[in-house]
């Protein structure tokens, strides 16, 4: 087999914007392409949809996941180019990859082998820009911070509290943690500061929730950039940046329209981090896919307890989105990792992690639910077979998909089970794990106990403290974000397999008053990677006809 | 008269591929589109051009400016529209404007009045990414520096003596002197660092010079990041980093075309500033539009003095170009202050200004020059006549013109002036001030004596001390690139006039090993812009129909 970028410069891609006309009916003006084989969909033809009728909408999650990934976008790819294959007119919506990490460890992330997005290295570097865009309007932001203090701090900011870092999109752990303002009167205050990587940037999750540019507008204007020295929360609007922040991002704000190694068009769009975020793509391209097509296939991060949790309660809800059902991805790989071996013994083990999502999807999410088994050549008929037993002494459907070795026509079968499901059922509101009236303590309990099968919340006093003020403040009706590890149920990434009884410990909160939520931080988050020992960068090559080498 | 943004709104422009296609005979598949107005020539069709003759070269200069500059931009629009509106066949190469001073004072940089290139809004924002792509390239190098330290440090480089720095493309003075890495082991060695604007990165000035893809890389891995404990350079070859930077610059290598206007084609590509680089767009859109056009109208950074010095010295030697003859630029304004005044006795000691730029373009640059007038309305007629005799007894033509107001029919005798000068004299190599194998001192003093008229040059002992050891260390072939105030020919911004017999003072040089150029610091140079009181950003805005305001 050869390898992702091996297989996307071998493929003959199709000019996007006459492909966008022949198979949605977009009239090329209402396209600004980007090169041939990318372009946005303008924000007028985005509203100008608005009265047609919906889709369906899948959403493809994961059992929890090993650290490489069970393939989710690989499956969300190749169930999109399955469809098509079986006759049904269907959209993809990924999340943009993050430039930064292309450069470290991960590689790419426009889904792999037969499955994949193109053009593949535009995709994983700048792409259209919207990174770059958002990078810049955060940036704004915080260099107009400065500048006010500097020029007489008339709104009283508090130097000790300014919860507004900058971004980069680039693992660098350097910027981590940084003094500012250094040098001398001219180069304003010293403070303590940071840089994280531009998918952890709030502007990121304001963007991938606002349902057009005045939407886009407001969020950015109730961002809450640190508080003055009585405490009082300063916004993004009190030092006149939204405007600007909103002008840097108007074009950004357009969908990104690509296609798959088959021709089936994907919009990628947005890209926030899972843990810290919601971790899904925009709401306007989901949305806009829904008005162009009958199935609209779609991923959250990490497995379902985190991403599938996030997409409910913060992308579903805030978006009235009405999602269809659910593909529960899952590895041989992964099902022995939670069973803590390499053997059938370790994987009869690891199913119980299976059988929670399940339950938490079919019970909670109140989705049905298909299992999707993303072969790999090491699996063994025996695996495969203990697998789908599980599956049908739950009651759900069980497949298995070979879109990666061999595209559309190895998800076929898979897109024939969504079909059915799709069809069975009539559509109805997205679940809610909690109300909007909840209290911001309840909320997190409810999914602890809920989804996490936790016995019992902990809130660490600075949490707690943060709970009462933010609740008092008005910002009791958000819905919360919780940030743990995907590697587990619990906070402990080491237990493996379908933790219950433990204790969810919450040690800080953040308030994202634009994205419009809460993030409880349970455990050690990263908002700025590394660059490992050997990166990626140092295999990276282009020869002089512009052929990227080392993009994996 | 309607504002710049105003006229950019109100025009009606004409699809840029057809556009190409039809005035310079372009294939429309050897442009990569950016929105339907914007466009990447393909460097396979730069490199299909190179056997075809070239057409004529004109620099637009100016005399020593005042802070808001003289015109330089809009007269190279003007005379652009100007050269066909009087049937020749001509384009115009334009640098791309920051995108942080428009948050600033500065306001937009894309010509002004009824001499502009558009879309004047993309061409002030994020344009084709270039920026975003040459920021991102150099703080990967920076990441990649701290990365090497942190795991090892193979190369024992010296953390004291890191000399690259980092890059936004933000007016953000708390960046300026900055530690990183610290909050731990985790998180690298503490060390000093500070962020420059992006177009004062060397990538900025590499990527203006690079002739293709194997030259930019080459320069990249020549850069010099900084030394070791026994003082050897460590470059970014030794790090590796060579090919991912060429990597991300790829598509920016490309040139980018719009249009004024008028339908005139322009370049717009590249923007080194043009104190500690060398200000001038790049080298592979000027080589591209000589071989499409029989006359390329460009411009140099600042007046004659700096910026068609190094014009002449860095882009003309290094790149093989032949300039046909210079327009130098001149206002009632700035004449007036030159003459420290605002009445015509004050304009008339000031033309010694014009008088001096005149003599140093005709004699050291060895160029035919016509000086225009960039017309006023506050001008009267005994102000412009004063001129005018100014240059009579010169014996250079002068000219007024008024394209500010009327577009390229205001520009129109200028561009008849130009052809005759260009049709008049025979093609011949561009003037050298001085030869490569002179030391790096005596370029110095070369310059400082015959286009700044200083008595004497003198060295600050670290200054003097670098001299020795570049030289000695093979980088003494390289020109020099001198960095003073803009203000004066003297290193003093408040001598205005024709300094002479001033002594220059060098303060401290910085090796661009990449570049290809020795910087000579005279005075401070500021690398990092601040925003005023009440920066422009606080009034740009969008409406929802993606509208922007603001920018002007």
């Amino acid at each position: 087999m050869p390898t992702d970028i091996e297989i996307a410069q071998a493929a003959t891609l199709q000019k996007i914007l006459p492909l966008a006309h022949r198979k949605l009916g977009l009239p090329e003006d209402s396209l600004s392409p980007y090169g041939h084989y990318k372009a946005k969909l303008s924000l007028g033809q985005v509203q100008s949809l608005a009265d047609e009728p919906d889709g369906h909408l899948i959403l493809v999650t994961a059992i929890s996941p090993t650290p490489p990934g069970e393939g989710k976008t690989t499956t969300t790819v190749g169930l999109g180019d399955g469809l098509n294959q079986i006759g049904k007119k269907a959209i993809i919506c990924l999340r943009e990859p993050s430039l930064g990490p292309c450069f470290g460890m991960k590689g790419g992330a426009a889904g792999g082998g037969r499955a994949q997005v193109l053009p593949m290295e535009d995709i994983n570097l700048h792409f259209t820009g919207d990174f770059h865009a958002i990078a810049l309007a955060h940036n704004l932001l915080a260099a107009l911070i400065d500048n006010h203090i500097h020029h007489g701090n008339a709104l009283d900011l508090d130097v000790r509290r300014i919860t507004w870092r900058r971004v980069v999109d680039m693992n660098d752990r350097a910027l981590r943690d940084i003094t500012v303002g250094l040098g001398g009167p001219g180069n304003g205050f010293p403070r303590q500061d940071g840089f994280d990587i531009v998918v952890a940037s709030e502007v990121m999750a304001i963007f991938c929730l606002a349902t057009s540019l005045a939407d886009l507008q407001r969020r950015l204007g109730h961002i809450v950039v640190g508080y003055t020295r009585d405490k009082q929360a300063v916004t993004a609007r009190d030092l006149q940046a939204d405007g600007a922040m909103t002008a840097l991002l108007k074009d950004a704000l357009a969908p990104n329209l690509v296609q798959t190694l088959e021709g089936t068009l994907a919009f990628v769009h947005g890209g926030p981090f899972a843990n810290i975020a919601h971790g899904c793509n925009s709401v306007i391209a989901t949305q806009t896919a829904l008005k162009l097509a009958d199935y609209v296939v779609t991923e959250a991060g990490f497995g379902a307890d985190l991403g599938a949790e996030k997409f409910i309660d913060i992308k579903c809800r805030k978006a009235g989105l009405q999602p269809a059902c659910a593909v529960l991805v899952a590895t041989v790989r992964a099902l022995k990792f939670h069973g803590g071996g390499d053997d059938i013994a370790a994987l009869t083990e690891g199913l119980a992690n299976l059988r929670r999502h399940v339950e938490n999807i079919c019970q909670h999410y109140e989705l049905p639910v298909v299992v999707s088994i993303n072969r790999f050549d090491s699996d063994t008929p025996e695996e495969i077979a203990q697998i789908e037993a599980a599956c049908k002494a739950l009651g759900v459907v069980c497949v298995l998909a070979t879109h990666w070795a061999e595209g559309g026509v190895g998800a076929a079968e898979l897109a024939r089970q969504v079909v059915a499901l799709c069809e069975a059922l009539p559509r109805k509101p997205a679940a809610r794990l909690y109300a909007d009236e909840d209290t911001l303590e309840l909320k997190i309990r409810t999914v602890a106990t809920k989804v996490y099968r936790a016995d019992g919340v902990i809130f660490e006093p600075r949490a707690a403290q943060q709970l009462a003020e933010w609740q008092a403040a008005g910002w009791g009706h958000f819905p919360v974000c919780i940030a743990k590890t995907p590697y587990s149920f619990s906070s402990d990434a080491s237990w493996r397999g379908a933790a219950s009884g433990h204790t969810l410990r919450v040690r800080e909160l953040r308030l994202n008053a634009g994205a419009e939520f809460v993030v409880a931080i349970c455990g050690d988050v990263m908002t700025m990677p590394g660059l490992p020992k050997r990166p990626a960068a140092l295999n990276i090559g282009v020869d002089e006809a512009g052929r990227i080498s080392g993009l994996f």
